[in-house]
């Protein structure tokens, strides 16, 4: 049946009675396509059926339907024209990921963090009204989006000015991580209440209208021990001014169907409420939606996951990030470490088991996240704050307004730094450097293996103020228990001589530098591991030494590394030249890291093209 | 009687009987301090007796009182110690106008953003219990600080983690502007309902502890004609999994004591909802709040307002934006005003009257704003977001991931930017121009007067993706209506001949520049009015004639205006020395912003310095 549907309006042409098997043979398809790994499984197949309801009762492009986070919409992909493509995606030149504003016209947004879509979709209503044209806008937000703060806020304005929109809350009873949180616990006892409920006014035209799944659904609350229904008696949502439908099973495309043909009529915000399974339809991915929200390469049929043959294991810098604060908590009972619903990303399971007194994870609320940690540090703990860098952009006011005008003691463990690859332009890492140099307190570091992160950690610990630790997504090399080196914050490290060229390159970026290098002698590396505060004496020495500097960055090139250096030669009014490479001044979309270094000119052969540039004497290849 | 209490401990040796009288004459000093102009009066009347309460109840500095915003805690100044220096509130060297922590050891947090307030408060009961410590955290959050996102975040992970503290939601119906949202219509409804609505679990062991009050309120709440008491009746608080009592009146002070005295015992996290006036006991305050949020200089017993004797009107660069998108939003039917809660600050009353179809206030909610205007961007609109540049922190990855990765055609007119003076470290605005310069397709420009705003405005609106145009706190001169100056955006300005030394300088710095090089015919001065991109064609013009060039900005010296220039020059291989001149790296405190550019070194004077250091040849003064 899939293949007859390409668009949505194939799909209208199906009966109502062939939706569930399209779902079937769409969560086939999904599985198939993410058997190669690295994809969003678990999530797109428990999304398939409202999606298919969705597009069954709504006409894309004209009707706008947005995917918070936007990684659950394959199915949409694929009923959308993309079918042919979903073996390109997340690879260059491919598929995004999520959805894309440039990628398709039935992609409502562009996105890739969570709990945007209420806003989005409120400015969407609020355009169509101003500008006298009539659509339907419909987003799609999980519970764990729902929960970060700005769904909440925006919810707030949309219960305020009541314009025409369906929500679909996708309830599946977890972001990636296990869900937290007590609107989680709340959202729960309305599944085991079966209860619904109803704001004033618009309530009456609502039962009339669903009358009949909604009378289904009374019929079980009055079944049930505790149930209630008077205008009155609110729920969050009704409280908030936003009529309230469900829960719903998320299961049954017929009966969302029906409900959705009537709640799009209806005036005002609905939130519809649909309870969902994450890994739906697929029995190993079903048991543990966890694993299967991005799981590696496995056989569809049975879900065995291919073994990777031989090679050397390897050790992600989470892995080293993880394994770290492990340690250090015995050590030191003032260490915490807070999540932004990132357990299993950040390399803290084993925390979290290890010190589960001492791990908070607070939800999709980096803002949170990061104020928590100031009040910690208000009253004398250590807290680790462990957050993706391009996450960490969310709570870029916390990190200026509650951490570093006190100079507290705050460690931001910033992993995913730099380009990630295959996540792409909202997943990009390359910000951070730029946006927290600029902070007053707040130091930088970036560490090139996990020795050096241990270091950082260590000196971050035992110093005051806040301290920033970026590291890339990817592996490092495994270090023994108890290794804590001594690190003095601020210091690089010369790691060739040479003074012709000098390459201050830290972190990732050191990596390429010292393979460009390898076969230069005139060429020197400095491993400039701190971007803040800089190694001016090493800086001068270098400055006064070498005929040309050469910056190399996993960063933006506006505002990073390469302009402190700039910055730092100007003040002391040093005059040799300086050639910047970094990540170019504009958003590098999704391809292999290795890939987009080299199109952005970091990589080792790039700095062997500026090297000759600049006039030394390099061999052809690397 | 205040006389007699200079601390805590003094006020504790008060009778509860006294203690109304106390607080009277704590609003009676308050507002004598505020008749002096530029002080918060309103909220801080409004909060004195529950400031009264929390410090009879409570052990300061043991125990920790928040203070959200911290705008509202005059009480708290005066009952800690330091009624002595209230008449320095706002000045340089003197008290801050919020909560500090190194200014007492009584301020539990450095604050002067809305709705941190909770999650600081989370932060502190998890590191009290992780250390085994016992005292009580107790935060103070108005209702426009509990619609922003993060408070309602840090709601959802208290709610989980069930640690003991108490929150006084401090209801004065307000916050800076009218307040808006739906969760305020709720809260209306709270109070006409008089319902007062517990959680399971502790609810039993609450009711038995405050049962008298609690008895009168089911008494009251039995009187009305909506009410239910039903522990699977939750109002949002409960469903959060946070015990609510209230609401009462927050001008009782006994009774408040009363309750107070037990919510601390109790296990968990409690909201007492309070009830407050703003301006509170102050007749002409009670009546226009919104005005005596923060009036000018008056008459303390009858409120009669200052006349400023004479001097030119002043026409402040709020207006000027306001009256600007008032006439924009008549030529242009897609132009949209978005504000997070500024509606007065911004200049936007006017335009809120004439376009009200075409103005939304989302709250306090900056991530909110930012992305709503995407979503409206996405469908033909032309939205302009304005916004305080300390507050745009707020949204700096809605800036980043809703609006620029898609080059939308969203305008931030950003308001406060650069040093803003009396509010101090929370509220200068000297990170936009290295914040927003480094994410890509985001243009900046910084308009010299009121008809370059337009300019500005105007291309902006003309043509595609986001614009960020910043304009300072203060005045400017007034334009005729219909002024709409061509500007390509982009493009620098001579306005001083000179080839010795050559200023580039855009905004407030161009004014110091000019004031500067008036009478140095040598010195050359270049309106660098667009920060991004730059106008590079002038910049190497004046590289290639200057001997030396100098730039100015009221923003941080770290990857703003000159490290662009830097940057830039470095990219053209162009070798001429540069002396950046901008805000130091470190917090500034409040002072007058005249006191703050001139310790900076960018004032007039200051530049002086700097280009008889260069060589040319200054005469004394200015």
């Amino acid at each position: 049946m899939l293949d007859r549907v390409n668009s949505p309006a194939d799909l209208k042409r199906l009966s109502r009675e062939q939706l569930p098997t399209l779902s079937q043979e769409l969560r086939d398809e999904i599985t198939r396509v993410c058997s190669v790994g690295g994809l969003h499984l678990a999530s797109s197949l428990g999304a398939t059926d409202l999606i298919v309801a969705l597009h069954y009762v709504l006409n894309s492009p004209r009707d706008r339907i947005l995917f918070d986070v936007g990684h659950q919409a394959y199915a949409h992909k694929i009923l959308t024209g993309r079918r042919d493509q979903m073996h390109t995606v997340k690879k260059e030149g491919g598929l995004s990921g999520f959805t894309k504003v440039s990628e398709s016209e039935h992609d409502a947004i562009t996105v890739g963090h969570a709990s945007t879509s209420l806003a989005n979709a409120l400015g969407m209503a609020m355009a169509r009204d101003a500008l006298g044209e009539d659509y339907t806008v419909a987003a799609v937000i999980g519970d764990g989006s729902l929960t970060g703060g700005m769904a909440l806020a925006a919810l707030n304005t949309i219960g305020d000015v009541q314009r025409k929109m369906l929500i679909v809350l996708n309830d599946n009873e977890m972001s990636i991580s296990e869900n937290v949180g007590a609107m989680s616990k709340f959202m729960r006892g309305l599944q085991v209440q079966k209860w619904f409920q109803e704001g004033e006014g618009a309530s009456k035209k609502a039962m009339q209208a669903v009358s009949k799944p909604l009378a289904d659904l009374m019929s079980r609350a009055k079944s049930s021990t505790r149930h209630f229904f008077d205008p009155a008696s609110v729920n969050p949502f009704a409280a908030m001014g936003v009529r309230y439908v469900g829960p719903v099973d998320g299961h049954n495309v017929g009966q969302l169907v029906w409900l959705m043909e009537r709640l799009i009529d209806l005036d005002g915000p609905t939130i519809l409420h649909v309870v969902t399974r994450k890994g739906k339809g697929l029995s190993y991915a079903e048991a543990d939606p966890i694993y299967w929200h991005g799981p590696g390469k496995f056989d569809p049929a049975t879900g065995d996951l291919s073994k990777t043959a031989g090679g050397k294991p390897t050790y992600s810098w989470s892995a080293a990030f993880g394994d770290a604060v492990t340690e250090l908590a015995k050590l030191d009972p003032r260490t915490f470490v807070i999540t932004p619903a990132m357990r299993e990303g950040s390399g803290l399971v084993g925390f979290s088991k290890a010190h589960p007194k001492r791990y908070l994870d607070v939800g999709i609320a980096e803002d949170v996240a990061v104020t928590t940690a100031a009040g910690m540090a208000l009253q004398g703990m250590r807290p680790i704050v462990a957050i993706y860098s391009s996450f960490l952009q969310r709570a870029y006011d916390q990190v200026l307004h509650d951490v570093a005008i006190e100079n507290l003691n705050v460690t931001f463990a910033i992993d995913r730094a730099g380009i990630v690859g295959a996540d792409g332009s909202t997943h990009n890492g390359v910000f951070d450097l730029s946006y927290l140099r600029s902070i007053p307190n707040v130091r930088v570091g970036l560490p090139k293996d996990a020795s050096e992160l241990r270091g950082m950690l260590k000196a971050a610990q035992e110093s005051p103020g806040p301290f920033a630790i970026r590291y890339p997504r990817g592996n490092t090399e495994l270090v023994p228990e108890g290794t804590w080196p001594d690190l003095k914050w601020g210091t690089w490290e010369r790691v060739q001589a040479g003074t012709d060229v000098v390459i201050l390159a830290g972190g990732k970026a050191l990596e390429y530098a010292l393979k460009a290098a390898a076969d230069l002698p005139g060429v020197g590396v400095v491993n400039a591991r701190f971007v803040k505060p800089l190694d001016l004496e090493m800086l001068r020495e270098v400055a006064a030494s070498a005929r040309t500097l050469v910056t190399v960055e996993d960063n933006t090139v506006l505002g990073g590394f390469g302009s402190a250096v700039l910055e730092a030669l100007s003040d002391m009014g040093l005059r040799v030249p300086v050639r910047v490479l970094g990540i170019p001044d504009e958003f590098q979309d999704h391809a292999t890291v290795e890939s987009v270094h080299a199109r952005s000119g970091i990589d080792a052969q790039a700095i062997r093209t500026v090297l000759a540039e600049l006039g030394v004497d390099v061999p052809l290849g690397v």
